[in-house]
């Protein structure tokens, strides 16, 4: 079984509300891999609400990248279903704001750029499910390496909403045959994090033309006795968010997630 | 294994699509119960799109008694995840029409009550879980006695979203413990159509006095060997809109479902 090593600057960073104290007080801007052990992460996208709506019929007609595990009210930086001391402006280490699809800046807090017509989508993440792979003694190679895991940009395009359109963004993990069946099996208890992955096997297949090549991330040797497996990737919405090109977005900073009091076991669908 | 008994009116309603098309014509108005068997029905919801966002919402924070299975884009009659030749203004038996809250017409067609800025919501119904657990051999008794199916409102506040708001709705089927058992294994496969109880054993600790009178549906006998098993009711967001008193809004009419092209089967989530 093979663990992600804790980093030093995680120390005491173990429950979801530790998490975003932290961040709160400004005490942590770093990645949230490996954070708070158990508890669901989830990308971030702000949008103001005249989209909002159509960003969340998206989310419903495509699951499997956009599994949402929570939408604040209009103007509201709290969701309750994803904690109770909770507030989306300060709770992340780091954010993107987005104006007419340019990065304009990235700051730890968003106080100063939140607007009452804002509403906040909190869309579940691999990690989630990556931990139950790994518990259940399935190698992720990505973790070995300590790299990120290669994302790739797909022919296969997502189901349209208004002005949000584009490929589905995949992550890809080499299994061999017996823990690809496995993985299939665990991960599909998890549909709010992305669930069952959505092709194994030929790259080209879905439009991939070298897997040494990925989009995102870092590349990972593929071995001649494993299948790369993709899941859908919550690179997805934030892709798709871009290329909308919103006169007004915040996002997640890349790697800096907001963590939840939710568990990642109490995702588990059976 | 029991069987619903096929009706007289339905020969020849096998698919989705024949069904939708018979409506469509105005060939057929009754109830869709037994109809095209293994294909999913949805319950129907029009609200207008200045409220779109609110009930989505509303559905994602309740998705076990308001699961989607399809939203239309605004003013859009067509909702393409639920078939290809598809038009929610003809396709079901019959409709509801409410102003501010009051029931005003009940057509079997509405193109005369369309506007551009309306949009559609159709929610899994109790029919898709029925079906997999009379397949399984688990006897169904509002089935067997040919009547509805029990209905009460609980005292199990759903969370609310901007003016939709009240307490969830469950249906009651009355099971033998080894049977309550693996129809909780089975309708946990089916998140879409409501997933698995939200209860069972005493009514009272979710606010059900008497048992023997339902708030909806027929009364059907829980034998001493029996525990009533709960599940979350797609009569939950109809309730939720008729107490928010929209401005304007369309349903089916009770019993008189949207027939999809959407197998059962392929619900399943494992």
């Amino acid at each position: 079984m093979t663990i992600p090593l804790r980093r030093p600057e995680a120390a005491g960073l173990d429950t979801g509300l530790a998490v975003r104290l932290a961040c709160r007080r400004g005490a942590f801007a770093g990645q949230t891999s490996g954070l708070a052990p158990g508890h669901v992460q989830g990308n971030l996208a702000i949008l103001p609400a005249e989209l909002a709506f159509d960003f969340l019929r998206f989310c419903q007609l495509n699951p499997k990248p956009c599994p949402l595990i929570g939408v604040s009210e209009k103007g509201d930086a709290r969701i309750p279903a994803l904690g109770d001391d909770f507030d989306i402006r300060t709770d992340l280490p780091r954010y993107r704001v987005w104006q007419d699809g340019k990065l304009v800046d990235e700051p730890q807090d968003i106080r100063s750029w939140w607007r009452d017509d804002l509403v906040a989508f909190v869309i579940g993440c691999s990690f989630s499910f990556e931990e139950a792979l790994l518990q259940d003694g399935i190698p992720l190679r990505h973790i070995e390496q300590g790299c990120n895991v290669p994302m790739y940009r797909t022919s296969v395009a997502c189901a349209p909403s208004g002005p949000f359109a584009g490929p589905m963004v995949v992550s890809m993990r080499p299994l061999k045959p017996a823990d690809a069946i496995r993985a299939i099996q665990v991960t599909s208890r998890f549909p709010s994090v992305h669930g069952a992955p959505v092709h194994m096997g030929t790259p080209a297949l879905i439009g991939i033309a070298d897997i040494g090549k990925p989009d995102y991330g870092d590349t990972v040797e593929v071995r001649p006795d494993e299948l790369p497996v993709f899941w859908a990737c919550g690179v997805t919405p934030q892709a798709v968010i871009a290329a909308a090109r919103p006169a007004f977005a915040i996002t997640h900073a890349p790697g800096s997630m907001i963590v939840t009091d939710l568990k990642n076991s109490r995702l588990a669908s059976y």
